[in-house]
């Protein structure tokens, strides 16, 4: 064990060789320091152990089940294929070892590992942390400080978040599957016939040729890139989906090339890992070994060169669904049943051995990588999987254009990932309960540097009703990445799947989310540069009990909070107001000036909102920016914006914006505009915007004073800079 | 169809010979009359519609999932095996055909039919209820009036509900399993040390000689008679499970007089059906045939006159694991698939073939009943099993004791079931999903009968955290079954099972069970004999918005309303009150007498409660009565009564009591006591006290004004009567 004190602060534990996993750079961490807890290491595995006091909340660890103060349970960081995300599952699809212990004495830990760590926030011992790296080389990173601040100075640490092209942050269309033309057309036709934008149309598994990566099913999709084109000019891209394993077929260009670099996994004996999985019988790349990631990166480039701007890498857990070896010694067990006199517990194994065939720790343990000149067991490193799968598009992308950036969500990830892609919270379903975890889930995720986030808005599995879609679209429309998305045989859901007044609902939704794109995206920005949140419990700003056991609501970029409603039949839902505010019930963009808005003090408030209204707050002497909804991103302008907010004093909001899809932002490339509004000393309020954007138009305050009177105020040119 | 009006104002609507479930006297209903929606018939099956309005609320179904008004979902009644309750479940255990629309007009409605009803309430279609009877032999009852009013007139005419004895009042300690007397007595003597009451520890299946029904294990239970008095002695009753199949075993006297009997179900060619559940082979007890139902219940009489005083009733949905033709068929399709190239679609046809043995539907169409000469499909009467075995029980007490009541539980069940016995709710887990799944269910199994009611308090399945068990024992609590049960394999949840802060806080909340227990069994009566429900939506008792679409609230009797809480880390909640009412935070029994109380306004409110603090509302000008808690029911006396009262008037009790065992209740043999309370002209309270009761003692009236003030009054001795 060594003990190192980073530059900015963090004291980094470190056992044996450490964590390996490329999400911090090695040479960050300096010199020695003090950390909280204790450390034992026993049987080849390391664990910590620190005392909670009663009050102590823990926020942190991402994609889990549960509230956002995860104590009480166990969580286990090791990637699962499971649809099923009821509040007993240690694990999801990702591994986000990064939680803050927010108490008397404030920090936040990493853990650094590729492999199995289980988390237990007082689920055991209500009054004790215990986590358990199942393995001795791994890296511990001490965090101290608030909430905040160590989410900043550990975002800082793995560096800037995945950032997606603009249109990304519009509407996107999703179904397992729209698998032809002429479904994906019978899509777009909707969205135009109803006059409801949408950016993406996704295609699921179906579009390849017998699910081979980076085929196109000629029947399907004649001409393809004729059809992507087509599409575009529609104002939609085409988001195909990548699975992890690549179909054995021999003549099959990407399994040929792969037999040919030596690039896939291996079993013991060096031979090509067989599994099967949608395409049947698959080899995995061996994404551990950057040749085989090269290889992989590179075959995105032909779906590139047919203008596809964006894709969803799954199945990267990865999913088995079953291995030859595995299948045919289930297969035995059932016939060697044959005939005997089964008691109950033989039979119940029999079923057992039968539905466990699936996503076996076995299959885990027999697939090999090659690290250098290392074969490592896949169950070691199991974790980085998908993460290296995306860093593999993503470093693909970027030898494509080395200034673009695509869109790239995964659906397994671990934190070491965030800076190469963004996430889908996987296969949900149309629960009540998942619109729920989806709130919850969202601040975890951005502190493992997963901003580019969000759900299958309506839910993937089960069928959703009119409702519950209502009440999702209301909370995705705030969520980076807002995509609706089902899987087969589920109830459709589109906008227009339910009736007149749900389709009319949905499309007012989608418009405002457009309207809410400026504030979004510079948010976003900010969030991303500033190793921010974007979606944040109230106890990243506000102190106190109230605020720290608020698990509820979302603080949404500087100026605004939200109080999702997410329960069956709600005609409100119980708030609490951590400072001054002003309410506003959304319904269309075009009521906006038609709301009245009110003032709600520090304190519990009931609030009531009818299935089309979406409750918004905002905080005091800040301001958000819309814009004017388009069918697209591409199709927007700024040229009339509204600018809403709260003030008492003083406020000014800083816009961000770029040009939507280059790296140039990174670089300080962004286009400003400064929006600052003042009460002057007879109660009237002075305007100003200044800007180097010339696109900016015409700008309406609305400002709300401490009485909820609105002030309309229209400032035909800003001062360009 | 025939419609007819019935003596006390319901409509029937009849469709071929009508019910049959023997859940209400066919000779009730007598003339014509006007009902709401309309019915079509089609395909042998009869549907109702009704157009809902924005506004209208829709409660009942009882044990189903979702929230209290169950408006949004769909429903079927089709008892089934399944312990994952997740939202998707369209059925549980039950059919409980009942259900009250809340709108501008309201009316109940139960469909009597033995058969899968499905009821579309608002699902496909938001703005309609759509039931669907799968059959066309049943009965509609149509209450016209409100919640309240059509629950009584409906619970009127199904009859008294089941009343356990006065000790099933008590705590009960559950676990699958405390399997022989060491085990039975380790738990016992855990209770003792700790000094927590208890009443009775359950028998899982482990307690049969290979889960034989009506045997005892003579390892495990050497002289079982000897050993049910002796922990009788210690205050603790056994209570044993009965499985619904009887096991298939030459020379096994239960067996083999079915088999004399021709009391089994058969398959089409007579022979009895044969299916696997615990014991392996087993055959069903034809319960729809009068003469098994009296074998059946008969063999409950040597558990009896071995003192026995309580059963539960499981597995008689019927549970079935396999059925040797299922289970060979399935073993065929997997040897049929070895050595095929198998497809993906085919691996999990195989797959699912395997995990779809069990309760196979098409068992249950081949399995046959004899109702009258008839031959009848189970799946034509399915819903009526686990009604008709705990009937058998019933029937079977009474004929051993004409006058005594014995504790009986089912698992599955039907309406016409609440006169012979009450239910839990099944495999539940250990989340807080379910702890709210609980709460939110009680009112509709009360509308149903089930007045005995209660879920695993803890959760079954799954492990459970000391929060959790803390949180679900303080609203069990109030709930008239409370019983701590859990499934082998999960972490141990006895008071004992945490730590020592967390056993300080079961004991505190067991001991005020007991102290709760005279207004539970008075209020228990109350809701029986009147019809009405214990605990009640606050729509039973308020008019407006905000009291229908409170879903997390119950009325508890006449005085008091619970907001529980069941969030995890909660620190606090939000109440909706009512009416002006009065707001205590319980400990523990000692600190009554100093818990500051709080008047709340109609409106909604804020409350906090730390993790060993239960919310607690007494309504205006009520009162309550609570008794020293002992170590057991029998143990109990009335000496020292604690009357609490929000009284800014007057208000007054009647506490109604009996010998705890005998059916003279339903005759009229209740012991009376009258609380009540005065406020004078000078501000001062005048109480009063009489009785028929000659246990009652001194009675300390701990009274609470409209300003939050407490008397404490001590009276020493009642009136009389």
């Amino acid at each position: 064990m060594t003990v190192d004190r980073g530059n900015n602060g963090f004291v980094q534990v470190r056992y044996g060789l450490g964590g390996q996993t490329e999400t911090i750079k090695a040479s960050e961490a300096i010199s020695g320091g003090h950390y909280p807890g204790v450390f034992e290491t026993e049987g080849g595995r390391v664990r910590w152990r620190y005392a909670l006091a009663e009050s102590t909340a823990v926020f942190g660890l991402g994609e889990t089940v549960r509230g956002m103060n995860k104590r009480g349970y166990i969580y286990e960081s090791f990637s699962t294929d499971d649809p099923v995300h009821t509040p007993g599952k240690r694990a999801l699809y990702a591994a986000h070892n990064f939680f803050a212990v927010v108490g008397e004495s404030g920090f936040s830990v990493y853990i650094d590992f590729p492999g199995k760590v289980i988390f237990d926030i007082g689920f055991e011992n209500r009054d004790e942390i215990v986590v358990e790296v199942m393995g001795s080389d791994c890296d511990f990173y001490f965090f101290e400080g608030r909430l905040k601040e160590t989410t900043e100075a550990f975002r800082a640490l793995i560096g800037l978040s995945y950032t997606p092209p603009k249109w990304a942050f519009g509407y996107q269309q999703s179904r397992w599957s729209y698998p032809d033309e002429s479904a994906v057309e019978a899509i777009a036709d909707q969205f135009e016939a109803h006059d409801i934008p949408c950016d993406a149309i996704y295609l699921d598994i179906d579009y390849m040729e017998r699910f081979k990566d980076f085929t196109i099913d000629k029947n399907a999709f004649p001409n393809f890139k004729a059809f992507v084109e087509k599409m575009k000019t529609r104002g939609i891209k085409l988001v195909p989906i990548i699975d992890a394993g690549v179909k054995v077929e021999s003549g099959y260009s990407v399994y040929e090339t792969g037999i040919q670099g030596g690039f896939f996994c291996t079993d013991a004996e060096g031979h090509p890992f067989e599994a099967a999985v949608w395409p049947g019988l698959v080899h995995f790349p061996d994404f551990m070994n950057p040749k085989a990631r090269q290889w992989f990166g590179s075959c995105y480039h032909e779906l590139l060169e047919q203008g596809i701007e964006g894709f969803w890498n799954d199945m990267n857990e990865p999913a088995i669904f079953y291995t030859p070896k595995g299948l045919q010694e289930a297969i035995d067990y059932v016939k060697a049943q044959e005939g005997e006199n089964l008691d109950i517990y033989s039979f119940f194994e029999m079923k057992d051995k039968m539905a466990q065939i699936s996503n076996a720790q076995r299959d885990y343990r027999e697939m090999m990588h090659r690290i250098g000149e290392k074969k490592v067991s896949h169950y070691e490193v199991h974790n980085l999987y998908g993460y290296m799968m995306s860093r593999s598009a993503d470093e693909g992308f970027r030898r494509f254009d080395a200034n673009r950036r695509y869109l790239l969500i995964g659906r397994s990830s671990h934190i070491g990932m965030a800076k190469h892609a963004g996430i889908w919270t996987g296969d949900n379903q149309s629960w009540w309960e998942h619109l729920k975890l989806n709130i919850q889930m969202m601040p975890g995720l951005q502190m493992a540097g997963f901003l580019y986030a969000g759900a299958d808005t309506g839910g993937f599995g089960d069928h959703t009703g009119a409702d519950l879609m209502i009440r999702w679209m209301q909370f995705s429309l705030f969520t980076p990445l807002f995509r609706n998305h089902s899987a087969m045989g589920t109830r459709r859901q589109e906008p227009w799947a339910f009736d007149e007044k749900t389709l009319a609902v949905m499309r007012d939704i989608i418009r405002l989310r457009y309207a809410f794109v400026p504030y979004l995206y510079s948010e976003y920005m900010k969030a991303n540069l500033g190793h921010q949140l974007l979606h944040a419990p109230l106890a990243y700003e506000y102190e106190g009990e109230d605020a720290v056991h608020t698990e509820d609501q979302l603080l949404f970029g500087e100026s605004l909070m939200l109080a999702p409603i997410y329960e069956q039949n709600a005609i409100g839902r119980s708030v609490f107001v951590p400072e001054r505010m002003a309410y506003l019930k959304l319904r269309r963009y075009e009521d906006l000036e038609k709301t009245a808005p009110k003032i709600l003090s520090l304190g519990h408030h009931y609030t009531k909102a009818g299935l089309d209204e979406i409750p918004l707050f905002i905080r005091e002497n800040h301001l958000f920016v819309l814009s004017e909804p388009a069918s697209n991103i591409p199709a927007m302008t700024q040229s009339a914006l509204t600018v809403i907010g709260f003030v008492t004093d003083r406020a000014s909001y800083e816009l961000l914006d770029d040009d939507g899809y280059s790296r140039a932002f990174e670089r300080g490339g962004l286009k400003k505009t400064r929006f600052a509004v003042e009460k002057t000393s007879d109660g009237k309020y002075k305007t100003h915007v200044d800007t180097n954007d010339a696109g900016i138009g015409s700008v309406t305050f609305y400002i709300i004073d401490a009485e909820g009177k609105v002030s309309i105020i229209r400032q035909e040119s800003p001062l360009y800079a």
